[in-house]
C-alpha cells in the first residue's frame, strides 16, 4: 500500500498531528511522520516532495501554521494529492494558517482541512487511497457506519433524558 | 478511468466552473456536470452520493456560495473524496462559503480549494485518480512543466524589458 | 400544544442548550431534544425533519458549531420554521457557525439567533408558537415584565450605589 | 389572516425589498410596507411595534444597514415575531449590520436572514404564520415542490450540455 | 457644573465602567450611573435620554456589547454628545459591539471609543465640558503633564536596565 | 463662536469631507479646513493641535485612511475633543482605519464615527459645541424635527404605494 | 551601489510595480524585475534567492497575492533583507496575501509593507541601502522635503478655498 | 558598528521584546531600549527620530499595540529603515495594531514582522545592518544553519520516534 506522510514545520505541531497519526494507524495504512521546514530546512522540502512518489508515498500531509507554506511548498514539488492543515498558533485563531494554506494560485492545489483538523486531513488521505484500495474503501465504510451508531445511541439518551 | 463529478448548487456558477471542465477535458478525464442544491433537491444530492461510487466516480467537485453545504452534504453521503469549492457570491467574498465548506466536523472531511478555484479542484481531481493511473501522473508531469516553461518565458520577458 | 425541537449536532453542545431547554419548560411548552448529526446522521436528519411536521412539531431550533449545516439541513426538508444557533467551537469564535447558518440561499430560510444563544431561539420559538396561543402569548408579555423590573431593580441599586 | 409589516429603516432600501414584497403577495399574505427609523422615528418605531399585535400584524419583518437597530427596537417592544434582514451598505459588505442585528442580548430574539435576504424573510414569515393555516402552509409545500422541480430541470439541461 | 451619565446596558458591565467612573471623580465632574437597557427597558432609555439635558447633563456615556444598540437609542432621543463603549463579550472580543456602535447612519452620531476603553471615555467626556469650564481644562492640561512625567520616568528606567 | 477644524490628511479625501463642511456651514459653525498629513507633515501636525485651543478652535474632525493616524497624532497633542473619520481607502473597506482610529490606548481618545462619516463628525461637533450655545442647541433640535418630518413623510409615501 | 531585485509571482502584477520601479529609478538604485513564482517555479526561486547576495543584490522585493509564499521562500534562501508586497487579487482584498506575508515564524523575517504597497517597498529597499550610501540618503531627506511642501502646498490651497 | 534602537509604546511590553534584545546581544549589535508613547510623549517620539541617524542608529524597531501608531510616527521622522512589530493587547487579537502599522500610505514605510514577532524584528534589523557588515552577515549565516540543524535533528527523532 502506498503511505502516507505526515509532515509538520514545527515539532511543537506535533500533540496536534496525534488524531491524524492514529486514524492512519486504525485504517492500516503505512505513514512517516515527519519535521520539514518550509521556511527553515527549504531544501529538505523540496528534496522530499520531489521524490515522495518514488519512496513509495501516495499522499502528503502538511501542517503548518502562522505563514503556513508548508503545504504550497510541498505541492509545487509533486505531483501527489497534498493535504494542508492550517494549525492555530498564538494569534488569529488559525485564520491566517487558512488563507495561507488553502488560497493557492492555479495550478498548485493544496487540499485544506479544517484549521486543526488533524483526524479529517488523515481520513481524506484513506478515502483518497482508497479508491485503488477496496478493502480500505470497506474500512472506511465501517468507521461511518460506526459514527453514525454512536450519534444514534447518543440521539435515543438524550431523547430519553429529556423525555 | 474513474468519472469526476462536477456539481454546482446552481446553474449561475456553471461560467466558474468552466476552467475545472476544460482542465479535466485536457487530461482526459470523463466528467459529469450536474446542478444538485443541498437545499433545493436534498434527496438528489444524498441519492446522487450514496451511488457515486458503484455508478463509476472517483471524484466529486462541489461547487456552492454563500451557507455553502454542498460539499458537507455529498462528503456525507459517500466515502469517495469530495473536493468543495467556495463560490464567491454577492457580499463577503466568499469568506461565508470557504467556511462553510472547510470547517467540517471530524469524522467528514471536504478537500477544500481557494475561492472560486475552479481549476485547481479539476488538478486536484487529477492529482488523486492519477495515483493509479501512470499515464495521467505523465500528463499532470508535463502540465507542471509547461507552466515552468511559461513562467520562465515570462520570467525572461519581463527580465529583458527592463534591462 | 405544538412542540418544538430542540436538535443539536453533537452532544457536547448538550450543556450550551440547556437554558433553551428551560426557558421552553418555563413557557410550558413540550419540548423533544435529540442529537441528529447533518453529516454523521444525514438520513436521521432529512427522516426527522421530514416527518416533523406531522409528528405534532412546530418549531425546529438547531444547534451547530464549525460549518454548522444542521439548520440548513432540516430547513431543506420541512416548512416549518427552522431556528438555527451557530455554537462556538474551539477556534474562530463561532463566526464560522454564524455564516454557515444565516447565509442561506433564496428558498430555504434558517431564522438565525445569537453565537451561543440559546435562550434566545427557545423565546424565539415561543414567540412563533404563542401567534396562535394566546395563554403563551401572556405568558411572554409577563417575562418581559419581569425582564424590565429586574432590569429597573438593577439600576435603582447601581444609581444608588454611586450616588 | 394576521398581516407582516415590511419595515425598512430608509426608503433607498425599497428595491432591496421587492422580492420580499413580491413573494408575500404570491403567497396571499397581506402586508403593510412602512419607512420607519430607529434612530430618526424612534418614537413611532416603539408605537408601531407596542400595537402592532393589536393592528392585526402576526410577524414583522425589518430591513436595515451599518449598526442595524432596527429589528432589535421592534423586537423590543413586541412579543411578535421580529425577521431582520441585514442591508448592505456602501463598506463592510453588511457585516455590521449582520453583527448588529443577530447579536441580540438575551431575552430579545431577532430572528435573522442571509445579507440582503429579502425573499428568505418573507418565507420566514409564511413558514411562521402557516402553523395555523394550512392553505398557506400547502402553497410553501407546492413553493418547494416547485423549485425542486427547477433545479432539477437545470440539472438535466447542464448534464446534457456536457456529456 | 453639567453632569455625566454613565450608561449601561446590563450590570454585569458594572466593572469595567469603573475607570471611567474613577476618572470623573478624579476630575471632580458629577456623574450619574445607570443601567439602562435598549431592550429590556426601551421606554425608560428614551424618557432618560429626552430629559437628560433638563436634567442637567451634558454628556451621556453608553457601554454595552454585542449588538450594542443602546449608544444609539440613546443618541436617537437627545442631542447631547454621546460616547459609546463597545464592551466585549463572550465571543467575537467586541467587534460586533463595536461595529453596532460606531457605524450610525448619517444624522445620529455615536462618538466611539475603543473596545472596552472605559477611561477614555470618561477623558473624552470631560474634553467636552472642559470646552466651557477652563479650571477643568487645567485638569486635562495636568493629567497630561503627568501621563507625560511617568513615561518619561519608564523610559529613564527602562533605558538604564538595558545599558 | 469657537471654530472646528476639519482635517484631511491627503487632499484626495477632500470630497467626502464635503459632507461635514456643508454641515457646518447649515448650523454656522466657522470652520477651517486643512489638510496636514501625521505623516509627511508631522510638525505642522503637532503644531496644530498644540495650538488649536489658543486660535480659537473648539473642535477638531480628523478624516483620514489606511493606517490612520491623524486622529490620534492630534489627540495627543492638544485636550481639545478630537473627532475621527475612517476613510475607505482602495482596500479593506475602512476596517485598517477603523481600527487604527478608534483603538487609541488609554488617556488619549478619538471620538470616532462611522467609516467615510463626515456628515455626522461635524453633528457631532456642533453637539459638543452647543452644550454652551443654546442657539446651536436649538438649530439641532430642528435638524432632527426636519428629519423626523422627512422620514415620516417617506413612510407615508411608501405605505400608501403598497395599499 | 548594490541591486535590488523587483520579484512577482505572476507577470499580471507587472503594472502593480510600476511604483516601485519608477522610485528605484529616481533614487538611480540599479534594479533587476523578474517573475519568479514560488510554487510554478520553485528551484528559480531559491536559485535567486541563494545566489542573490554573490550577483550583487542588497535588498529583494517580492510582490505576491493569495496564499503569497513568494517573500518567505526568497527569505528561506537568502539572508538579505526581503520586503514583501501583499498583493490584492480577485477575493478578500489582498487580506489573505497580507497574512500568508507578514505572520513569518520565528527566524525567517518578511519586511512586510501594505497591501498593494509598492512604492513604499521601494522606498524602504533605498532606506535600507542608504544605511551606507550617503548620495542615497541625502536622496530620501529631498523626497521626504518634497513630499512636505506638496502637503503644505495642498494645505494653503484648500484652506483659502474655504476661508 | 550602528546601534539599534527598540522602542516600545509601553513598558508593558517589556516581556514580549525580550527575544530582539537577546537576539541583538548574540549577534553582538549594540542597542538601546527605550519606552516612547506616540501618543503619551509625542514630542519625545519625534525628537528621537529625528535624531536617530545622527545618534548613531542604524535601524528602529517600533512596538505598540492597538491603534499602533509608534512605527508610522518614527518613521514619518527619519529616512532610517523602521521596523514595527504589532503586539497583541487585550482584545482583538493584534489585527488591529498590524493593520495599524502596516497600511502605512505611500512616502513612509514600516517594515512590519507578525504578530509579537519580536525575534524575527530583530533578525531583520540585523539583516539590514550585515548588508555592509561582513562578520554580522556569517553570524546570520550560521544562525541559518544552525536553525537547520535544530530542524533535522528534530525531523531525526520525530521520524525515529513513529518508525
Amino acid at each position: 500500500m502506498k503511505k502516507v506522510a505526515i509532515v509538520m514545520g514545527s515539532d511543537s505541531d506535533l500533540p496536534k498531528l496525534t488524531p491524524a497519526i492514529d486514524k492512519l494507524k486504525e485504517f492500516g495504512i503505512p505513514c512517516e511522520v515527519r519535521v520539514i521546514s518550509a521556511h527553515r530546512t527549504p531544501m529538505q522540502a523540496i528534496d522530499f516532495a520531489s521524490n515522495a512518489k518514488k519512496n513509495g508515498f501516495g499522499v502528503i500531509i502538511a501542517a503548518a501554521g502562522k505563514a503556513a507554506h508548508l503545504g504550497g511548498v510541498l505541492a509545487a514539488n509533486t505531483t501527489l494529492p497534498v493535504i494542508g492543515i492550517p494549525v492555530k498558533a498564538s494569534v488569529l485563531d488559525g485564520m491566517d494558517a487558512l488563507l495561507a494554506t488553502v488560497q493557492m494560485p492555479s495550478g498548485i492545489p493544496v487540499a485544506t482541512v479544517a484549521i486543526d483538523g488533524s483526524a479529517n486531513a488523515a481520513i481524506l488521505a484513506a478515502q483518497i487511497i482508497a479508491l485503488s484500495d477496496d478493502e480500505l474503501a470497506s474500512k472506511l465504510d465501517a468507521m461511518r457506519a460506526k459514527m453514525t451508531e454512536e450519534v444514534l445511541a447518543k440521539d435515543a439518551a438524550v431523547k430519553a433524558q429529556f423525555e
